[in-house]
């Protein structure tokens, strides 16, 4: 059963199995016909977002709420004078008491897990540093699922800082479960760590890397593009060499597929020009609606009674 | 329809006609007596404050929750780290997603009208740089009606940052729909901009540009002040010169009609002598209490299934 | 009756009597089987935190959501910009046609007893500088009652920061109302100030100063430990020269009763080590958990029909 399995929450995509995708999917997709319900009626989420967040605490937030729930939190750019030195530790431990669940993100790679270990209420991991962001890469499925049907059989390139982005992280984990033929598109300074692809490739996981999108442009089914994160770079000399190297544009676009669709888990900033947001290929505004269902399913699932 | 005709929002005072004004006054007097509706049971209105704001953000929240619904949203003082650069149009089609209206305050003027053309949700701006404030607009309309029982005949003064002050740009084109002698009363530096007086004397409007309030105090029903708001001067000189020059005092109300009230938005820095505040004719903590059922009759409005 | 009693909310701990006390502290006590009340449905608190805080923001929020009440608010660092300069009897003006009931931190130890003066709804003090904290005294005469039945007959302990640690004045003064021996244990520099010894004088408190907790280790019943608050320094050298004084360690507690229980009202920095949070002694997290029934004892009594 889900729920038991998850019972310390979502910390990364490597909990999951192809059958836990399959039903946390199916869930996401019952939740696209489900209006005010008050199946979390009385619950309370919290929200500690360490990092600066707007769509995904909002998200969060808006779908507890759908379910009729409420939500407790802070989202401070200046965490460090609101913790006076806490440990995270000890802020988990306190706030499980106000809470049935908490939400988390976190600068440190390992914040969520370790998070987990302290908290007897379920943990959803909402970004650790550079690490995973799963219900990201969960909700980008439901959107790929929605619009293709079905998961297997596609050609999906995935472009840009693979490196720092822990969105395509969470991805090409959950990815390996399915028969798609992966792309890892990006400046060699910002390829896929060898640690992730150590592990894609124990999972048998069918993928290319490339530096030039182009090449392939006219093969792929979906692109899912991410923004060059300047904060994650240390040495800001190497982002400035990398930040503007891939823009998607209107003559891309022309050279994809009629069924061809453009992710994003935003925000962009100049990696795709606006002059294609009204185009019928670019789904990365849907891709946020999409956000509210799967949510909705993860919150649900971990506070059922 | 009000509903209709507002579909996209209350971006301006521009949008309204007398009937309109009349039918939302109307709807704000009905809930003075409306309490705990669950009108909005199940709504989410998103409350995004790119400036700082107390009462505006959280007289609407108060409102949202009177009527059974929910609010999600960010008033940071920090907005830019929270956008990573994201444009205002991006963050409107993202959170239009997860919302049925959006509050939105931003620095920039045209900033609430570009994000209705984006969002498919009302948009209801809550200031927009030295603009427009339609709603606190209202709510001094509805404070007023209740005072005098109508618009039409009353001698009101504007007075304090005609220039910059977006309160007294968007009363004074409601007012113009009324039958009322407006004097607008300011430091030649902070004048009505021309702009503004143009579509004035378009609508005939009846009004006299002065400098000295005490001379036609005592022929005032209504004396609405505003603060020098240090915030929108480029120049720090020019607000010195002018920041101390309206300074209302005991001495003054003594000099006013028995009927004469006093207004402000607020906050009030040092243009209204506290020693004042407990005299029946000072009613600016009550123009506060008027928001909350403005505001309900607004969000009700909006969004009306 | 309690609720006449503290209409204009709760301030101090010093307008609490025993009966008072045994009150709401039974209140707190049923609230612990209480779930998902309705009690204080379409009710708003307004929570106003000048001050940074996580636990004790929270703790109200959840509270008030537990009790089906909903919560506005604002918790910034950067709160002048927020108030544009207004005073906190306008902010108060102000926020109470927003709200039901208003829990407010402030920097100055007045701030809470002013805004009472001004405010129509009951003011929770959350914190007052240096001065007070009553809620969380009463959360923790909760935790004590339900550890060990009674407050009277035990030998009580307060350590660390006795000067500027608001926690420690409040809880004094309540079990001032008891049968206890307490030790006023901390450096010379951080006694408790005259002011407040004089206060338990008159109410002929028994209570002993020292500087070496060791020295009686053995005979307490509750040692409850207090950060050394940087912030409430101004001479970061004397701060310096504390700081790290009292560290409570495995081989303190090997020197306690067995009924021994250690409190602290969190956050700890490194004044209790760690390594005996697993300990049955170390109760700091259960503390944080009888924030909530207490929280929801008080809420729902001054906001009462």
């Amino acid at each position: 059963m889900f729920h038991e399995k998850f019972a310390e929450g979502i910390i990364s995509a490597k909990q999951f199995n192809r059958e836990d995708i399959e039903y946390i999917l199916k869930k996401g997709k019952e939740m696209l016909s489900e209006t005010n319900s008050n199946l979390l009626k009385g619950k309370i989420l919290a929200s500690l977002f360490f990092e600066p967040s707007t769509r995904t605490r909002l998200s969060f937030e808006s779908a507890m709420y759908r379910l009729g729930g409420n939500v407790i939190g802070f989202h401070s750019e200046d965490v460090s004078s609101i913790m006076k030195g806490e440990s995270i530790a000890d802020t988990i431990r306190t706030v499980e008491n106000y809470s049935d669940c908490i939400v988390m993100r976190h600068s440190l790679e390992g914040a969520a897990r370790m998070a987990s270990k302290f908290a007897r209420v379920p943990i959803i991991n909402a970004g650790s540093g550079s690490g995973e962001h799963p219900t990201q890469a969960l909700l980008d499925l439901l959107t790929i699922t929605e619009e293709f049907g079905s998961l297997d059989g596609l050609n999906i390139g995935l472009m840009g800082d693979l490196k720092y982005g822990r969105t395509v992280h969470s991805l090409s984990i959950l990815l390996s479960y399915f028969d798609a033929n992966v792309y890892f598109i990006s400046p060699v300074e910002l390829k896929m760590r060898n640690r992730d692809k150590d592990y894609l490739q124990q999972r048998r996981m069918n993928y290319k890397e490339i530096t030039d999108y182009r090449k392939i442009l006219d093969t792929l089914d979906i692109l899912y593009m991410t923004r060059i994160q300047k904060e994650r770079f240390i040495d800001l000399e190497e982002y400035e060499k990398v930040k503007g190297l891939y823009i998607f544009r209107q003559d891309d676009l022309a050279n994809t597929k009629e069924k061809f669709r453009l992710l994003h888990p935003l925000p962009r900033i100049t990696e795709i020009s606006s002059d294609i947001d009204e185009s019928e290929k670019a789904i990365y505004f849907k891709q946020t609606f999409y956000g509210i269902p799967m949510r909705k399913a993860i919150l649900a699932e971990l506070m059922k009674d």
